[in-house]
């Protein structure tokens, strides 16, 4: 199966789950419901399943903990948007969430989601073993938070010059614990290791990508080499880099990636093409 | 001891123990202290803490969980008083964070704060059993989120005329949950019910004596029956109720909540106090 059919294919999983996982009973549910079944390619659930399958962990498992880390991905979105931080109105062409609802709502449903998020981590639905779920709310949870996708967040408001460590932080965190819950679930301890570096570099491959998207994007319909960002005053990987340097960073963090699963033999085929979709993206 | 020493005697041990779980590494965490570490009675802590010693649990562990319980209450307070919802900017004297720090740190503040309490149940230094740490994880989530405190954190933007649902879900949820942490962690399942009864008319008689307090400080000063939610046109127990049965209200709960604790005789003499404590606050 190619890797574009197999996305489509756990999204769809995916957002069963999700719409299993919420209700619309009220405007405050009905607008966490808009906001984490909102159009999206559901890259983190991939990556926690895919991983989930090639460590042979419980599927039903898995699946619970990847629908966890997209709510905690969504409330980060919904949050990002609000006019204090981004202030965007669209988000993949449809009103964001402070625009289709109102802001103090944007507000709430954000911190319903990251509530949401542990609240299914934590139900023996997830998993019998309650140490298994103990250990994948710690993971989330510190991923998330203040030394984690919060302070990655903080140091973009800041205006940081690291760009690095600031993505690592603010989108690398949760793709790796993505990884890491399928190690969780599977009792994988070494597994886990190379799967979370697996993760880390698609994570900035991932990020220099769209980089490059917004760089060369722009080039072709404006006719100047700088995008957004640059536009808008905000250094990433291409106005630091280059784009020819940046591009090779890309290369060489896809090389390494795929190196870094070496050891799963042919099992973690769907993994390897993740990156291979990665950098496609820029093309 | 009376109830105002013991009062300052938890809030003490417990703005210790939040201060070993806080850092002032960055911005964001120096504002999430802000925050956590403000002024206040620190009243949940206190339930947990009197509720785990009248049934003999881990200290240790109650006094983690009732910090996790204080993370969520001040991030609470940060989201609530952000300009798009309450727009508050002193709170008990203090600049509120948005206004200490900026709109953008307050909401990253109030998303790390819950980060962190989820964080704090789920290490193991909180308690050896797994199935504790995830039970903690499970009530708090339910408690904080879009069936607990944010769903009534909706019904009061919405100007929901059902006072008590709103308030019980409000401010009640997690006053309730303050109780059922330390049975929880004292494996008490008896006790709990008894004890989360007991929370919920004193969670409501203090928003009701917080009700009167408003009218009436408002009726001696400036010579009016009505204060400052009467004057927003917001409903409370004292503008659907009146004065007079708003009083007998409180009275009525302050008599059943002290009767919830008969099973534990003498043991439970500062959690009735602070029923008084709560009366005391319109006098």
């Amino acid at each position: 199966m190619s890797i574009d059919a197999r996305l489509v294919e756990v999204a769809a999983q995916v957002d069963g789950a999700l719409h299993a996982l919420t209700s619309a009973d009220d405007r405050l549910t009905q607008a966490m419901r808009y906001a984490v079944l909102g159009p999206g390619k559901r890259l983190r659930p991939f990556l926690a399943i895919e991983a989930g399958r090639v460590l042979g962990a419980n599927a039903a498992a898995v699946l619970r903990a990847a629908c966890a880390i997209e709510c905690i991905h969504a409330y980060s979105l919904v949050h990002d948007d609000l006019p204090c931080m981004d202030d965007d109105d669209l988000r993949r062409g449809r009103p964001t969430v402070h625009r289709a609802y109102d802001e103090a709502t944007a507000v709430l449903v954000g911190d319903s989601l990251q509530c949401l998020a542990f609240e299914i981590l934590a139900d023996p639905k997830t998993h019998p073993d309650p140490a298994i779920r103990a250990d994948l709310v710690l993971l989330l949870a510190r991923a998330a938070g203040a030394a984690g996708m919060a302070a990655g967040q903080a140091l973009d408001l800041a205006g940081s010059s690291d760009i690095e460590r600031m993505q690592s932080l603010k989108t690398g965190a949760l793709i790796v614990a993505s990884v890491e819950v399928a190690a969780i679930i599977a009792g994988a301890a070494e597994a886990r290791t190379s799967l979370a570096a697996y993760a880390a570099d698609l994570g900035l491959a991932f990020q220099i990508a769209d980089d490059l998207l917004d760089a060369e994007g722009n080039t072709e319909e404006l006719g100047k080499a700088t995008g957004k960002d640059a536009g808008a005053g905000k250094a990433n990987f291409v106005t630091q880099l280059g784009i020819s340097s940046a591009r090779k960073k890309l290369e060489a963090l896809a090389v390494s990636a795929k190196a870094r699963l070496d050891l799963f033999g042919q099992e973690a085929s769907s993994l390897r093409d993740a990156v291979d979709f990665v950098l496609d993206r820029r093309r």
